[in-house]
């Protein structure tokens, strides 16, 4: 196979044929529903179809649940599902109403979820009483979330349970929304500044041959790529989101599997999470409002077995784990110092509404960076406290700060940033 | 494109060529090297080459860092990461020896990952010196991990700092590994019972059509799955996990980042995951070995959308949140109640060389007997305390429990499971 494959050539599948191999490569037929992004309303827009069971209903590259529909194949492999299994949505719609919002159809605001994706039923129920297997690709519920260091923080008084957005229990009442990707890919070709030609070409090629589509089926030009998404969570009411009057407290959070869930040491990612959401519920008592977005992007995206092979050749250099030699260990590894591009990150932000953040829980400027270039106000920002920083983390700090990263207070020098603060191997 | 489609009617790509989109379909020449699956000696084995860079060198189908290989090509796109980056994998080795272990080469013993993926550089030298490119797929480092749970075990007496496993600072000193998924296709088609074409056909066609080379390639046998890894947390001397005459006490956990990382109440992961880790101090400080491996299997494989859902049909469902209907929500929305397949989970046990199991920090039946039937013994089953039970989880318990999950105590009758325990979305 070439980029010469001619499309005509390969006769389309048959969809439902028994003893085929049924390939989406050139299968797009009369039956897919357009997909107008960025249309005003769901109608306009149409119903984003990944389904694997109709074929010929398909209107996009991949499928649903990211990562996980090797697992369903798995499943089908099994025998455990059936092909033909039709999700019943009874009971299942959002517990809260998000949108529709001007951004949603704002040219290039959102470019990698699909805004109506939470409102399948209400937006596509013609669709979906014509036979069309459409999907959520947003589930909007509603949770109690217990947080060790929130309880603590009620312990020695930073917080007080207020019976609504904090409980006499110590947990804390939230709504939450799970997000899967959805890439309009000429427009994430358009934030990262290529065509859409190439971005197709290297999505393809740099995975090791993912989805043909990609390259074959340019009349696609929507992705669900197979990679996990987002969660967001919110303390206090999801439509004051949208309104710059109410405060609006909020962190952009990447995914850390070794702290958030293990509290390693080495950085300050649990730290500043539950810094954030101790910020986040003391805003909806102020009559403000919290959102922690978390985006599965382990290791800077670079996946947790990189991030393993950084810490060992950062804590065996010559001279020690130094913040100087920080960045330079993982681009030495990865090829680049970090590849969680949070240029597609604001689109979240977007689907909620989100017009100013008055409180940005982050000192990355990068995060600041792409929040503002896309047309969000952002107020303060609020670094984390020292007292949360653990000692084998000052080596992060240091070199974040060094470069570019916000910070209050003052930006260490050279003779700092040349101290092995980090422990070795054997600590 | 069907399965009539005739490989050899396809001009094989040129690798290196220019200007031309190389697929890799057809393109395996003679410049890749052998996998021999299950092989004695890494000489014997050969490595496993994902590399994008140098197409006549793989021998797989797909490429390295699971998912996050979607990022590396948006690095490409956006021209921060050049195609030809090669690794510098300078003081990245292990900081701890795991193997070779005699279940390396036992038939079907591992058939989901790379045994020798963590000693790439060892294994691998004359290779790697001839120009191939050999990632590890394994990382092994050191870390500090403060868990606030394990902080109240101290203040509470349950746990007393040792200074070698539990530091004065409240920190577990632990070994932690990093693991991609390695995919030996025959093998997995035998673990579920289906013939090697039939894995090959669904893996490619319920994932709506990844990787042709699934259908097109038989010869390349192994896989690199987009999907996430695993990490093993080692609480004592990892070597200590393959003799059987050290007490080892184990979890194999499977990643649920809503309790895990943000503590709601409506399931057990995180509570039973600190208390394993408790467990797990406890036992290396008896002079046994502890284990946690966590799966990054988000929802029981069924991804955060779908886990949402049910979620929300669970407490709107007429008679209320109950155990009874706890598996059929699932089954309704998924097709099926579970996803996650304990079927290749033994297999990390058998890369740490694991023989028995002392203490199994688990009440589920199909992690056990999927332990057990891969010729693990194991000695006790070691519930969650009931004090750790948050209330609105105690319908998942219940459900458990009744469908065949270990308890020392009763089962809950029918009477039982039909109350409705669980809180609506209004609570």
């Amino acid at each position: 196979m070439t980029a010469d494959l001619n499309a005509n050539s390969v006769p389309p599948a048959t969809p439902g044929a028994v003893g085929h191999i049924r390939l989406t490569s050139h299968s797009g037929g009369s039956d897919a529903l357009p997909i107008r992004w960025g249309a005003p309303t769901a109608a306009e827009r149409g119903p984003v179809v990944g389904t694997t069971s109709r074929r010929a209903h398909r209107n996009v590259i991949g499928t649903h649940s990211g990562s996980y529909s090797v697992y369903r194949a798995l499943a089908v492999a099994a025998g455990a599902l059936s092909r033909e299994h039709r999700a019943d949505l009874t009971d299942t719609a959002p517990t809260d109403v998000v949108g529709p919002y001007p951004q949603w159809s704002e040219p290039g605001a959102i470019v990698s979820l699909d805004p109506w994706g939470a409102m399948t039923a209400e937006a596509f129920g013609t669709e979906l009483a014509a036979g069309h297997d459409i999907r959520p690709t947003i589930a909007i519920t509603k949770a109690h979330v217990v947080v060790p260091e929130i309880a603590d923080a009620i312990a020695n008084g930073r917080l007080h349970p207020d019976g609504r957005y904090l409980l006499p229990s110590g947990a804390a009442s939230v709504t939450k929304a799970a997000i899967e990707p959805v890439w309009h890919l000429p427009s994430v070709a358009q934030r990262f500044g290529c065509t859409e030609a190439e971005l197709r070409r290297v999505l393809f090629e740099e995975t090791g041959g993912m989805y043909p589509e990609l390259v074959t089926r340019s009349d696609l030009e929507v992705f669900l790529p197979p990679i996990g998404g987002q969660t967001v969570y919110i303390f206090g009411s999801a439509g004051d989101l949208a309104d710059p009057e109410v405060e609006l407290t909020a962190r952009v959070h990447d995914e850390c599997n070794g702290s958030d869930v293990f509290g390693s040491d080495i950085c300050t990612c649990r730290p500043y999470l539950t810094h954030a959401i101790e910020e986040c519920i003391r805003g909806a008592q102020r009559g403000g409002v919290g959102l922690v977005a978390y985006s599965r992007k382990e290791g800077r995206a670079l996946g947790e077995v990189t991030k393993f092979l950084v810490y060992n050749a950062r804590k065996r250099q010559v001279g020690g784990d130094t913040a100087d030699q920080y960045f330079a260990r993982t681009e030495c590894v990865a090829g680049v110092q970090d590849m969680r591009f949070q240029e597609l990150m604001p689109d979240v932000l977007h689907w909620l509404g989100v017009r100013k953040i008055h409180r940005l829980v982050s000192m990355s400027n990068m995060k600041y960076d792409a929040i503002t270039g896309s047309g969000i106000e952002v107020g303060e920002r609020v670094n984390i406290p020292e007292y949360l920083v653990p000692e084998d983390a000052q080596v992060e700090i240091d070199a974040k700060m060094a470069a570019g990263y916000f910070t209050p207070g003052p930006v260490p020098d050279a003779a700092e940033l040349g101290k092995a603060k980090g422990r070795g191997l054997d600590g």
